[in-house]
């Protein structure tokens, strides 16, 4: 069943909660003999952590790995690699007003209604805290993929903030690390820094939309039917906190078009196919095509506001609750690494997967 | 790894192409003793039968069921039920003109740059024709919670064609089997007929928004991290032939949303918790909350149209593409009973799966 | 879950029953363009079909395998392959005297106590003729085997009846095709053959050894722990109806020797490493070493038997019980095959599982 | 695929090596509301800690547990249960001087031919230490087994060492306990004591059989085909370090009986069938039948002894091996709570999947 793991044959299992001693990732299935080290699995943690600027939480972790097992002598062993997070800064006082109350808009009903229990000092494992350890398992995932597929480079960003959308024909991609939303459009980052503000004083909470883009994989990737590529991204990216939808290339714009429009039609490049468009978000009957693959994913507000929302005890008493805590007033900002770690894992699953079943075999085209 | 296989406990698995001697689902995992028979399956797959107007292809099958195995005097053994569906009405020479060239948007190029063959004359496993096997499965799905879950119901039904939405304010479920687009606002459906019967003229094709309704879920199923109840439906949706996007509730909207406007206030009604709206999709952190699960989709125009496209063939040479043969105009048309059919495993999946798991233990509020 | 799964990425599921239309496998994970007829397969199932001499059951059944899918111009395409054998010969009134009581030392029991049902016809799924469906994907299993890994070959045999064991210094692989009981030496075949007709004719059966070595593997198949070739080779044996138990090289004899005898010394050859001895039966810490993998297990006598034996009803009534029917007096006989079968299926799992996890990473030896 | 994780839905993955810094289980699909403590799981894992006779590996490890998530406020939650233990006493210099050799009998030379590279310091994945976190999850089975099937107990015990069987009818429960062998035949333990001293003054190590007993486990559990209760005890039990052979009720000793001899016969007893013997080992057709589980398995001999044996090192040389360290004479005698603990998580992990399945469906007898 594996409901807390991850992947078919490069698969990893986590473990944790947001208030308990720490969080962890256990990587199955991980080729043997790749150079690894914690300190390139920190880079990509880094870039996740929280309290970096005002838009995200104030929690202050430092999300530290460990690489408890799995390497040796700078290797990767080909066995099970459990990268550790210690949980240093989980102030439970600021959890003990909600209690008792189900915050409107989060897991805190559902899992009490599952479980007949509810962790009231941080959500347990619905905590966003989680994807720090998928995070970690992404930085394992790169550094195979730089070894077995040195073609591939991932790059995630966010595309709107509320009502706000950034420019395609504005898109710097060089400009994606120089603001505080991992945006590619510099001005809608302004933009977004002076709404958001806005929000975070009046006690409110912004949603967002995530774009993820995998360049240089190989084509062949994923199957036709239920090992999709698509189904596959579909599933990590919706399993992540706060997603409601997933796209692939034109995503829900794809009903509106007509089979002349969103053809990609094809010619022969210099190295092999190449596409006049790629509607397809480099996907084609679940397969990939050799072109750039293009997620891209909702995330709801912040359901923790400071803005008082009625609701209901575990009693059954109707009251208001006000959270207050430290969240982040949108979340999307900090689901861009946990998505690019999603895809990384993804990429490399499928890598695996197909070079078990087919080998070199391939379709050579002229 | 189970590239053909769907659900964890209650697990599906197909086999079969469109141009083969026919195709099937195994059933594995289904509980034992539910009354079933091969007619309550066959109202299902009617359902998704092809040829039934001309907004869907003219390919003539009767896709009869048999269930060769799995049910014993009426009633399921627990063991594998076959369901098999002959292919009648094969006629490969419509295919010969494209055996040696990629239809754009199609999996044509992608299934020969993996597997190095191609199946030419109807696109083997990712020919849309799969899905009568899920929806045999979902027959059984829905037969299944009719017993153990009586409350729930699952409605599928088209929201958009191509630019044409239809209009919530007009919705009247009664409608949804009076028109050929499963449309519950009739003004739209005859619209969309116009819309579609001048696309077919002129060789095009459209895409369309599908939207599944499942009532009556019991709170509790799902889990918070990857075996997220959403995080299945995404894959499950994603899965059927042509969609690019799903959506969860409010979907790829959340984005724009605030957390106030966002958060589903609960109050306390006389048969447990009430919501003020449902935002979420009735899942809250991957977990059902009770309230209606709302799952939405968009497929993209079919690709096998009769307009002509530049494609290259497996020689590599520059071409153009006219696919002749009998496609539907929208597929999205047929995908209604698929995407239900899919909604009824998942949410048997999830049944079993959290009966396993925690039995009775429930949380009680109030 | 997929309790009617067998395999990691070379997978299949079986269907069907004793007494039903027919039975078949899905065979999902195998590679793509592999040669295959329905031919290759067939002469395993002949090995294997009923009625071949007096020690096994006079059912006749001509055990024709249909490949229905996934198989397209004599080469696999690398999706789900159905294997399909109808059955013929189920006489459902043979097992009209039995339909209310529990056969001791059959399934019957538990199957009723599990299920609330049975299938009094023929033992539904715990029937000995599900194992046509693995011998049918172990045929393609061989297919595959033979072009990725030319080196393998796979031969099982007999090495005890009853009481009376052969004579391992007698041993001629030659004269395994020359007797009813696959058995390599053929004056203990002779015995066997006395002292079968003598149990058959006063009503009763016997139990036996099966010995499968399989030769020309691969080192490095398997992993250190739950992925152990010997663990899958067990669960594989063990899942063979009627076996008791099961050994890897030496086996329960293990437990009688020494350090020093057990260690099979290692000397340089001029291709490799070279042992003294196989006590390890080609596996060592769950990964083969390139020696020959010799698997071993008990097959208890057939519970179907003419001599009365005491029992009871499904009201729960004390009776005596004869099960006349057409039943193997020595199952073993005809699990020979079988045990082929899965060692196949075991092998090319794991040479897949392999080459997806370490590519062509090896460590060199001198 | 999981290659480092057990179970389908109670499942558990296992992650650490030897001499790295610790090791650990998480387990999955544990029911939620489960009383347990630390001091609860310490329990089995005291029992099978090394050291505590001149028997067993003079290795000082404590094997503290630590539950670093999964349980809160003394209950289980529902969610991953990390179980850590710490190496303490791993003093790699014992090693360095087989550093580039292979024993013979040993997962040295296979691990190398595998992955390409080798943990020489203490066998990483291949080292018996991986069986402590067995035994800790085994302890999380146990927690849940005596709240949702209380009836159920398991015990382990030794019944030979060497060639020098324990006797069964001088079997004494009781007696387990009070002797280093956890033998049930206090002269056999004796004997055995004598045995093992001399052999291990002599550099040399001995093989043991293990034999698990449960009782009170419900009938129902289990399925007739790949999820067979005993393909999975199987597949546990040759999990475990140095099994070469594993046998459920007669185990290999059934192919010598008849078919008269092995029926275990059945009248009605006051509450519910009973059994006039159990050559079954409580299994029929891989389903529980309600009488006792019997399952045995040979441990070879310890492969790291003082006694030299041939072997190569990495560059081909021919060499002999003399291994220091501190090693089991008899690894079978810590065998014992590694085989108790598979025996619950196997037990639990189908009463769980039956739970799911079947919910209270059951065939009433009488």
């Amino acid at each position: 069943m594996s409901i807390n793991s991850f992947g078919h044959v490069f698969r990893f299992t986590t473990w944790g909660e947001s208030h308990g001693p720490g969080l962890g990732a256990i990587v199955d299935g991980c080729p043997p003999g790749i150079a690894i080290e914690a300190k390139f699995v920190q880079h990509w943690l880094d870039k996740r952590r929280p309290g970096q600027s005002r838009y995200t939480t104030q929690r202050r972790e430092k999300d530290e790995v460990e690489i408890l097992s799995g390497v040796f002598e700078g290797r990767t062993t080909g066995t099970p690699i459990h990268l550790m997070i210690r949980n240093t800064d989980h102030r439970s006082k600021d959890y003990s007003e909600i209690r008792d109350k189900f915050r409107p808009g989060h897991a805190d009903i559902t899992y009490w209604q599952k479980y007949g229990l509810r962790d009231y000092r941080g959500g347990g494992r619905s905590s966003a805290r989680e994807t720090a350890a998928r995070v970690a398992a992404g930085g394992v995932a790169r550094a195979v993929l730089k070894q077995l597929a040195p073609s591939v480079s991932i790059l995630g960003y966010l595309t709107q903030v509320g009502e706000i959308p950034a420019m395609r024909n504005q898109f710097d991609l060089r400009k994606i690390e120089s603001n505080a939303f991992w945006c590619p459009d510099d001005q809608a980052a302004k933009r977004w820094a002076i709404y958001l503000d806005k929000l975070r004083k009046s006690g409110n909470s912004a949603g967002a939309v995530v774009e993820v883009v995998a360049r240089g994989v190989p084509a062949g990737l994923g199957s036709p039917v239920y090992g999709k590529l698509d189904a596959d991204l579909a599933a990590a990216m919706m399993s992540i906190n706060a997603v409601k939808g997933v796209e692939i290339g034109e995503g829900m714009n794809a009903a509106r078009l007509t089979g002349t429009e969103n053809a990609d039609e094809i010619s022969m490049g210099p190295c092999g196919p190449e596409f006049a468009a790629n509607h397809a978000g480099g996907i084609l009957g679940g397969i990939s095509s050799g072109q750039e693959i293009v997620v891209r994913f909702a995330v709801k507000p912040t359901s923790s506001i400071l803005s008082p929302r009625k609701t209901i005890t575990v009693s059954g008493d109707e009251t208001e609750i006000v959270t207050k805590g430290r969240h982040d007033p949108c979340v999307g900002i900090r689901a861009v690494p946990v998505a690019e770690a999603m895809m990384a894992c993804v990429l490399l699953d499928h890598y695996l997967l197909d070079r078990g079943q087919t080998g070199s075999t391939r379709g050579k085209i002229g």
